[in-house]
C-alpha cells in the first residue's frame, strides 16, 4: 500500500469521509486511491477557495471535519481566505496539500514555495510528512487537531514522494476519532454567575456564540431571561444559529458600531457563552474599538471549549430555572409575502420570512442588503441561519456547497451581495455537478455599496468620480443569468417583491440549484 | 496631507501610476486619495488575483512597477498565487495591503490575520509602516525593492490609523526611482565562454531566460550560434520572449521530461543567459529532476541581474561575429490558415500562425492544448509570446488586463485551457470594464487534460471512474459563451478551423475585448 492509499485509509478509518478537491500532478495518487478505496466522497471544485469554504460549511452543519485536496503552496493560497474564514468559524478541516516530491524542491522548480508558510497564518496546527511509515499516524494527528473542540485547521502536507512510496505495512484500523471531550464546567463560576443575575439581571447581557446558538442551548438561554429578566443576544456573525417560530429570540450585535454601542449601553455585566467580548469590525477615527460601554464586566461561563449548552442547562438549575417556559420565542408572522412597493431589503426580507422553508439552511452573505434581514426573518419557520466569521467574502457559495452535501435533505438558500458572489462563482459551478439543493439569490446593487458607508465611516467625505470607481461595477453590469447559465445552474432575472416571491418559491420547488439575480 | 494622500503622492513621484486594486474599508482612505492626487489611473478587479496577475502583465511589458492595493490577509490570500507566478517570472510589483488600525490588531476582530506571515512567502521584501511620517520613504522604499534587477515583489502593509493620520509635512519629491544598474560583466567569464564556444560550440547550448529572451538578445545569440554552431534554446517558460517572423528561431525546452532529456543529450555545455538549470516541472518516480545530461557542465554568461543583452554583445564581440548575420531566423509560412480536418492543436496553431498580428501580445496558458503551438506559431508576424512562469494556473487572463494596459495599441490574444481559465474568470469584466484590445481563446475539452497524462506520468495506471471524476468537468459543461455576456465580454463558440479563425478575425478587428470558446 503506498502513502496516498494509506492516507485515504486512514482518513476513512478516523471517520472523514467528504474530500473537497481541486488536485494536480501532485496530488494524482492520491487520486488514484479513491478508486481503490472506496467510501471516500470526492467533490470536486474549479477553484480551491470553493473547497475551502465547503469544508467550513460541512463542519457548521455536521460537526465534523471534512479534507480538502490542494495542490502546493499556489493552490493552498487560492484556499486561504475561506480557511481564515473557517478559523474564525472554528470549524474544523484537514487540509491535505500536496508537495513536490522532497528531493525535488531543492532544484527550485516554477511551483515550489514555502508550503509551510503559506499554510501557518490560517492554521492552527502544520505538519509536512517526512516518512511514508509516519504517514498513517500524521494523518491521525491531523484529524484529531480537526476534531478538537472548538474545531481547528490542521494542514498535513504531502510531499510526492511519500504518496507514491510504499509504506511497510498497512495501517492498523483504530476508528473514528471522537470529538474532544469539553472542558469540565466550573460549579463555581455557575453559582457566581447564578448568583450575579439573581441581583443584576436587568443589567446583564448573555451573548451567546459559537454552539450556544443551536436551538436546545438557545431555549435555555430563554428560560434564564425569564427568570431573571437578563437580555440574551448572538455575536454579529454565527457560524450557525437556530432561529425562527418557535425558537428562542435572539437579536445579533448591530455590524455598525454606533448601533452597537447604544444596543449594549445599558449593560454592566455581559456573560459570555461561547461567544468573545464584542469589538468593532474595522477601527474608526474617534470611535471605540470596543463595544460595551466602559466599565462594563465580562465573565465567562463557557468558552467555545465548553459545552455551551450544558453549561446553560446548568445555570438554568442553579437559578431554578428549568421548569420555566421559554417566554421569548419568535412567532410566526402570517404572510405579507409579497406585496406592492420596491424591490427594497425590507419587501427582500417579507418575502424570505414567508418562504424560508422549515428545516432551511440560509448562508447569509448578502452585506448591505441583508442588514435588515435579521429582525422580519427571525418569524421564519424554523431555520439555521449561517453567517460569515472571518469577514472575508466570498464564502457563501462555498459554504452553501458545504453545507447542502453535510445535511441532505434539508434546502439551502445563499444570500449573496453581487461582489461578494463574484470571489467565488465557481462554486455554482459544483453545486450544479453535485446536484445541490440550493438556491443562491444574488442581490444585485452593482457595487460595493458597503464600501460606499465605509468610506463615509472611516471620515473620507464623499467619493469622486476616481473614488466611485473603484466602489461600482455597473460599467458593465454583470449578467447573474448568463453567469449562472454559464456554470450549470438554471437562473431567473426579477425586478419586484412578487416576481422575486414567485421565482424563489420555483426555486425551492425544484429541489435542484438555481440562482435568482435580484436587481436593485 | 494625510497618510494615504502621502502615499499616493509617493508613488506617484516614484514613477508608480497604475494600481490594480480591490479595496475594503480599511483602504477607503487610500482610495478617497485618488480623488485628490491626479495621475494615478486605479483600475479595478472583482477578485485579487486579478489585481495580482494583472501588475505581473504590466511589468512584463514595460519593466516597470505597478501597485496593488489590497484588503488584509484575506485579500493578499487570494492575490497570492498570482504572487507567487510574478515572483517566478521575476516581475517587480508594489503590493499596498491595508490592514486594521494599529491599536484594534489586539480586539482580535473577525478580519485580523497575520498579514505579514501571508505575504512572506510570496515577496521579496515586506514591511509594516509603523509610523505616518515614515510613510514616503517607506513608499519608495517599496519602489525601490520592486526596481531591483531582477524585479522583486515588495509589499508594504498599511495600517488604517496610519492612513488617516496627518503626517508632519508634504513629502519632498525626488522623482522617478530608476531600475538598479545591472552587476558589472565579467570580461575573464564573457572570455572564457568564447573560449569554450570557439573549440566546442557544437556540443554546447546557449541557454536563454529573462530578459535574454527580447528580440535584441536573440540576434546577438543568433549570431554567436553562426559562428561557433552552438544551439540556442529557450527555458520552457518565458516571461516575454520575442520573436516570429525574422527574429531569431529560439526552440523551448520541451515540458515533458523525456522529450527534454532527449533535447538536452547531446550537450557538454550549457551557458546559462539569465537562465537557471533545467529542471522537471515535477518530480516522477524513477525520472530524473534535472534534464541535463550527467557530466554536463553550467556556467552562467549572465544571472537575472546583468544585463543579458550586452553579455550576449560582449560575447559576440569577443567571438568577431558581431558582423555577422544572425542566421537562424524565422521565416514567414506563407497562409494555410485554415482548412478543413479536425479541430484540434495542429489545426489551431495553423490559424494562429496566420493571424497573430504584428505586435500582437499572445498570453499562453493554453496548457496541454497549447504544447504543439510552439513550432508552428514561430513564423507569425512578429509577436510577443509570454508563459506562465510559476506554474500556478489562473495566470494567463489577468496577466493579458496587465499586458494590454501597459502596451496601449497592441493587441493581447490570451490562450487559454478552460480549467486554467476557471481560476480567475474575473478578469473578463475587468477586460470590458477598461475597454482592453484582449481576445481570450478558450479551449474547451473540458477536463483537467494534462492531468491525465500526468496520473500515467506518476505512475498510476489508468483511472478509473471516481479519479476521472476528479479530472473532469463535462458534467455539466461550462459555456463560456455565457461566461463571457455574464461577465460583458461579446463571446462566439467554434466547433471548426474556419469558424475559429474566422472568429478570430473578428474579435482582433473589433478593438475591445471578446472571447472565443473553441469546442474540443
Amino acid at each position: 500500500m503506498n502513502g496516498a492509499h494509506t492516507l485515504v485509509h486512514t482518513l476513512l478509518d478516523s471517520g472523514v469521509d467528504v474530500c473537497f478537491a481541486n488536485p494536480g500532478t501532485s496530488e494524482m495518487h492520491f487520486v488514484a486511491a479513491l478508486d481503490r478505496v472506496p467510501g471516500m466522497r470526492c467533490v470536486l471544485g474549479l477553484f480551491e477557495g470553493v473547497a475551502t469554504g465547503a469544508a467550513d460549511g460541512y463542519y457548521r452543519m455536521t460537526d465534523r471535519p471534512a479534507a480538502t485536496l490542494l495542490h502546493l503552496g499556489p493552490g493552498l493560497a487560492n484556499g486561504l481566505a475561506n480557511l481564515h474564514n473557517a478559523k474564525k468559524a472554528r470549524s474544523g478541516i484537514v487540509n491535505i496539500v500536496g508537495d513536490h516530491a522532497t528531493a525535488h524542491l531543492a532544484l527550485d522548480a516554477p511551483l515550489t514555495a514555502d508550503v509551510h508558510g503559506v499554510a501557518a497564518p490560517m492554521s492552527h496546527w502544520v505538519r509536512t510528512v517526512d516518512s511514508v511509515d509516519a504517514l498513517a499516524a500524521d494523518g491521525r494527528a491531523a484529524v484529531a487537531q480537526a476534531r478538537a473542540r472548538p474545531g481547528r485547521i490542521a494542514t498535513l502536507i504531502l510531499p510526492a514522494d511519500k504518496a507514491w512510496s510504499e509504506a511497510a505495512g498497512a495501517p492498523v484500523r483504530q476508528g473514528p476519532v471522537p470529538e474532544a471531550a469539553p472542558d469540565a464546567l466550573d460549579a463555581g463560576a455557575i453559582e457566581r454567575t447564578a448568583q450575579a443575575l439573581r441581583t443584576q439581571g436587568a443589567s446583564t447581557l448573555l451573548l451567546l456564540g459559537g454552539r450556544a446558538l443551536r436551538a436546545d442551548a438557545t431555549r435555555w438561554a430563554g428560560r434564564i431571561a425569564a427568570a431573571t429578566g437578563c437580555a440574551v443576544m448572538s455575536e454579529f456573525y454565527g457560524a450557525r444559529l437556530e432561529r425562527g417560530a418557535g425558537r428562542a429570540a435572539i437579536p445579533r450585535v448591530p455590524y455598525a458600531v454606533d448601533a452597537a454601542v447604544a444596543a449594549l449601553a445599558r449593560f454592566r455585566h455581559i456573560i459570555l457563552v461561547g461567544a468573545a467580548e464584542p469589538v468593532a469590525f474595522f477601527a474608526y477615527p474617534g470611535k471605540p474599538g470596543r463595544l460595551a460601554p466602559p466599565g462594563c464586566r465580562f465573565t465567562a461561563l463557557a468558552t467555545p471549549a465548553h459545552d455551551a449548552e450544558r453549561a446553560l442547562a446548568a445555570l438554568c438549575d442553579a437559578l431554578d430555572a428549568a421548569h420555566l417556559a421559554c417566554p421569548v420565542l419568535d412567532q410566526a408572522v402570517p404572510g405579507a409575502e409579497a406585496g406592492a412597493g420596491p424591490l427594497d431589503s425590507a419587501s427582500i426580507a417579507s418575502v424570505l420570512a414567508a418562504l424560508i422553508p422549515e428545516d432551511a439552511i440560509v448562508v447569509d452573505e448578502a452585506i448591505s442588503t441583508g442588514r435588515a434581514f435579521d429582525r422580519p426573518t427571525s418569524t421564519a419557520a424554523p431555520h439555521d441561519w449561517l453567517t460569515g466569521m472571518g469577514g472575508s467574502i466570498g464564502y457563501g457559495l462555498p459554504v452553501a456547497v458545504g453545507a447542502a452535501l453535510g445535511a441532505p435533505g434539508r434546502k439551502v438558500i445563499a444570500l449573496e451581495g453581487d461582489g461578494s458572489a463574484m470571489y467565488t462563482p465557481q462554486a455554482l459551478w459544483t453545486m450544479a455537478r453535485e446536484g445541490l439543493d440550493v438556491t443562491a439569490v444574488v442581490f444585485a446593487n452593482r457595487s460595493y455599496q458597503i464600501l460606499r458607508g465605509e468610506f463615509a465611516g472611516v471620515g473620507a467625505g464623499a467619493p469622486g468620480q476616481r473614488a466611485t470607481d473603484m466602489l461600482t461595477f455597473d460599467r458593465p453590469a454583470l449578467d447573474w443569468v448568463a453567469l449562472g447559465r454559464g456554470l450549470g445552474v438554471p437562473a431567473a432575472r426579477v425586478e419586484s417583491p412578487a416576481a422575486f416571491a414567485a421565482a424563489l418559491r420555483r426555486a425551492l420547488d425544484s429541489g435542484g440549484p438555481g440562482l435568482i439575480e435580484v436587481v436593485l
